[in-house]
């Protein structure tokens, strides 16, 4: 929703553009003055206090959105065997550490940058040569600022493959995958909905990526897991599954709430600015996650007959994926309505896809971030108020607003869903018919901290020989 | 303390009211005259800006206190064996999204909506009809972050229950008591105390919850564990008690840092505005825990010949929960003596509650935030000075303001102690006596992973049959 | 580089002093004229906002660095056995406290009151006569946020010796030289490069304290590992070294991920006020601690044939520990470049230290945090670049800027090195010839936790007994 915001904050700051030209002639004049002040530097000194608080806020909630990624380690451990835990912590750290450069290198010029409808085709490196990154000057952040929020955005996408892909995935294809999503599959579907690209124009709104993020990062992860095929002794011959339970709930438990924390950077702080919209966002975020997370426990408790505490917390992630592109745009009430709805769907997505499709996702991935991020991308369609965002969305369906934002939406979902369903299949097996994308079967059957990496993660425990 | 800041904070900020109503006129001014700022448009700009930087700071203030689940739920389930950690987990994140949603429609009403000297009646669902919520209005931050600052505060009180009645409680009976402390006990306490009820009337003052949050957790806490009854094994028949370790001190050390850094939030957000006090609160709070650890780790190692690391963690909780009634109002020095005592103070209340009144408070919450809670209340009464708060607290005991704030504190301690013991009696036996509040006898020697929610958390992992 | 950036601030900030003084007058006129906004009131009005939003800022930076307490005690229980788990996390929670306190009291008046070139003779309690603190008057904060900031540092500086030292150091000489080092041995580098002393005067500069934090306690601890010796069953009489594999690498990497995340309050907070440029140093962070990552983990994966997850942690930590000196001073691909040299070598020095020089480090702490600080340090001499903070550092050796910036850095680094060296030899062996500094051997085998502490870290779970 980025690039077009424009509209709206220039609404609330008023004369912002006017007084920052200012700053020089008055900066010359209270020089001049023996620095008394004037209106005029009173107005150069405002616009730079807000241009600092603009820049602390949006730095601080690109922090929380890294914090994330310890969230996304620790539930995705805790849900794995403790036989692959240095592999899961090991592949975190390399994605976030090759994406910050692939992005800074590539990625941003790609998503940001001047170029066509398409992608952008110049600000590598964050050279800037004052027009390139017109699609973000609606924010009066500095360019490191708007890279920084930008980049850690750009690795949570490529940590949702992560996942899906896990116990099983050869350490060295997963470090040429990582680099490909951050440098040029990601950033162009940011490209076309946040950089000013064709999804943008045709009216698509996704205020924090439900889809740009969540979605893109899990259909990659659907074509990875296919390409991959399903761990050892998942699927039986009949056709039924078994259930591999993760090594540690409360480190899945410690991930889900490090997530939950570092959402409010990641949908407040899309604002890239300090306006009181925040407050709003972060108020249908909680309650679209706890909604969500209530939902997915009950159905949960209907489906199994148990309260099963990896469904509840799939659920809160759930919500906090299905809020994520509407969190401006709808009410309180309208977030707890979407929370439910992806309560509810994430648990059904799961046992589809295990149950029906034969796709082993150890995580829960695809449902979460792929299907709910989907829901959330639509929902804004159904749910949207033009009272919260003036002269953005306008309307959705429920209010008025007939179908033609609605339209749009499903149009970003399902274009987004073909782009990375398509450069998924291509890159994942150009790796497998290359330098190799699975493990092989000893390997997975010792786990892959012991030959990838040479150690193991709990020195010292006592832990099953399958496991 | 929050609703009679107003005077404090009016003296802070001089002619906002006044600026305020400017806004309409010079944004048609700055209209005509193309932008160009004058003195009025830039009174205006400040306070808008100013009302964004309140918003920023209550908003991750805010985000802290929601951290603090994590911190809650690592020292629970550190402090427990590992044959409840799914439980725990669940529990935890259940009482914040069902006591998010509860705060929402219901709790945050009757504590700070409209109504009477013992709970609001208006204001439900965040409904404001310019009126509503006139206790919170020394604020200048969005109705929605307010909700939001106060809705982590409502889920705090109703996480300390957990504590204390774990490993034995029903989940079907934890899941209703909760949503009854969100939305109407624990309200109706802040109602008497920050939304202008009648122990604010009379002069008693709780910066930031000693007694509104943490005193009000336990004390419902301590009833339901005198309802639910020790677990099986922790007493014998000759009244000693046996020590039931807890299963990770790594997570309950974990917690408490996550604890310690969420409280940062907690006691210097609930300012609701960016003031420069934020700094001397900040200070207070750490040399108050600093100084609690320490202490009860020496009298720890006094009484049991060892400095114990449990002891030490929930002395350094102690002296959080002590300074929070009084962090913005007592100097760093006394903030330093309140965090002695509250070191000293838990050491013996756990082992009196244990050892003497034979109540099983598995993670000895009862004693850290309700002997404590009450301590810090009761404290400001006598280490608070005028200087800090102009207008506010007037000096304690010590610092020559004679009793009078002192017995109003003790008189809140005392009002809140009975209304939570009566309340909570009443609860948790109406649900011992419907869906009932105890597992059986089976499942609790199990572990409540197994039957409560069918799985366990440590797949893999050899773990102790007993444990 | 505290102190000096004075100059640097006061470009960015016209006439904010000026502003200040005007504060009381048009308090008075705002207060005759009815709260009608004037120009003086308005500019004293930005200037109030102006340093509640500096405090804001500084404040949540301080508490990010906080948090890195919890990163350190998970990295360092992490990489060491289960058996001491519980006297790590009690070294980590005591450090804190002891250090907050003696800073407060003591360490704080030595680094930045006014004194000699050597030292702070005065501000001891935080008592400010007005021109005691002299040496921070560049930051608009309050002094209690200037002392909680530098808590924070302090506090750091004494974890990392609790690193090196790990598994075999007493408990109460730990408290000792806790003490020792917060309030004597850390303040007095601070007060020559931060608080106006002798490496300032001669242009030495470090930004956020890769010398002044990070080598500080490196080179402390590795005089105490040296007087310590190493753990039992490290060296074989050949000389050869064995591996003892920490207990859980799920909680190193999430230590990591932390003290990541904390970074990013101890780079860009060290601008004590909400200035741009905290972005830059953002990404300059982030940038350099990425390329370290890998750059580490390639490294290790060609001398050991595995990308070992320990050296792409620490390769992390590396690159930050690294970009501490110059994150303000130099270019995002500067960064890159000293991330990576970090980054390799972390490795080589790990290596070195263990297999050559046969001291015992268990965590990698010395290398970390000694080595790369001065690699960080230096750093600075070549890579600084006049453009970034005007009026600092000027330009580094590869930047046109001569040899004299980089030899006041080599002065700077090996004069610390050599008075932590003299100082901490001394503190060591007077604790040794006193109380004793290492427990028994029995203690050492059954692990601290029992008998330091009288408990153990996992009941219930089966743990092999040598470890």
């Amino acid at each position: 929703m980025f690039w077009k915001l424009s509209k709206f904050k220039k609404k609330l700051l008023p004369g912002i553009a006017v007084i920052s030209m200012m700053v020089l002639c008055c900066f010359s004049l209270t020089a001049f003055a023996d620095d008394i002040p004037t209106v005029a530097s009173n107005a150069a000194a405002i616009a730079e206090k807000g241009i600092a608080l603009d820049t602390v806020w949006t730095l601080i909630a690109g922090m929380l959105v890294m914090l994330m990624q310890a969230g996304f380690a620790m539930v995705e451990t805790g849900f794995t065997r403790a036989k692959n835990a240095c592999n899961i912590m090991m592949k975190n750290l390399m994605d976030f550490s090759i994406g910050s450069i692939a992005y800074w290198a590539i990625g941003f010029g790609i998503m940001f940058g001047a170029g066509n409808m398409l992608f952008g085709t110049s600000g590598f490196f964050l050279n800037d040569t004052g027009e390139t990154f017109a699609s973000l000057s609606w924010s009066t952040v500095p360019l490191s600022c708007k890279y920084f929020f930008q980049m850690v955005f750009a690795a949570t996408a490529a940590t949702i493959v992560s996942g899906a892909m896990a116990e099983r995935t050869k350490f060295s294809g997963y470090l040429i995958f990582s680099v490909v999503i951050s440098a040029l599959i990601y950033p162009i579907v940011g490209h076309w909905i946040w950089g000013g690209g064709w999804l943008a124009e045709i009216g698509m709104w996704d205020f924090a990526g439900s889809t740009v993020v969540h979605s893109t990062g899990a259909w990659i992860a659907l074509t990875g897991a296919i390409v991959l095929g399903p761990r050892l002794g998942k699927y039986n011959k009949d056709g039924s599954s078994n259930a591999i339970p993760g090594h540690s709930l409360v480190f899945a438990s410690l991930g889900v709430f490090l997530l939950w924390f570092g959402w409010y950077g990641f949908n407040p702080g899309s604002t890239m600015g300090a306006v009181t919209d925040i407050a709003h966002i972060a108020v249908t975020t909680t309650l679209a996650a706890s909604a969500a997370s209530i939902a997915a426990m009950f159905t949960a408790w209907g489906m199994f007959k148990k309260p099963d505490i990896s469904m509840a917390l799939n659920g809160a992630l759930a919500g906090l994926v299905g809020i994520t592109a509407g969190c401006a745009f709808v009410s309180a009430g309208s977030a707890i309505i979407i929370g439910i709805v992806a309560g509810i769907l994430v648990v059904c997505a799961v046992v589809f896809i295990d149950k029906t499709l034969h796709v082993d996702d150890p995580v829960g991935a695809i449902s979460v971030h792929g299907v709910c991020g989907a829901w959330g991308t639509i929902a804004v369609g159904l749910f949207a108020q033009d009272v919260f965002c003036p002269g953005t969305t306008g309307n959705g369906l429920l209010f008025g607003g007939g179908v033609k934002l609605l339209v749009s939406q499903i149009a970003g979902v399902a274009s987004v869903f073909a782009w990375c369903m398509v450069t998924g299949f291509i890159l994942f097996n150009v790796i497998k018919n290359t330098i190799g994308l699975r493990v092989t079967k000893e390997e997975e059957l010792r786990g892959l901290d012991i030959d990838e990496h040479g150690m193991e993660a709990y020195s010292g425990f006592q832990i099953f020989s399958n496991q």
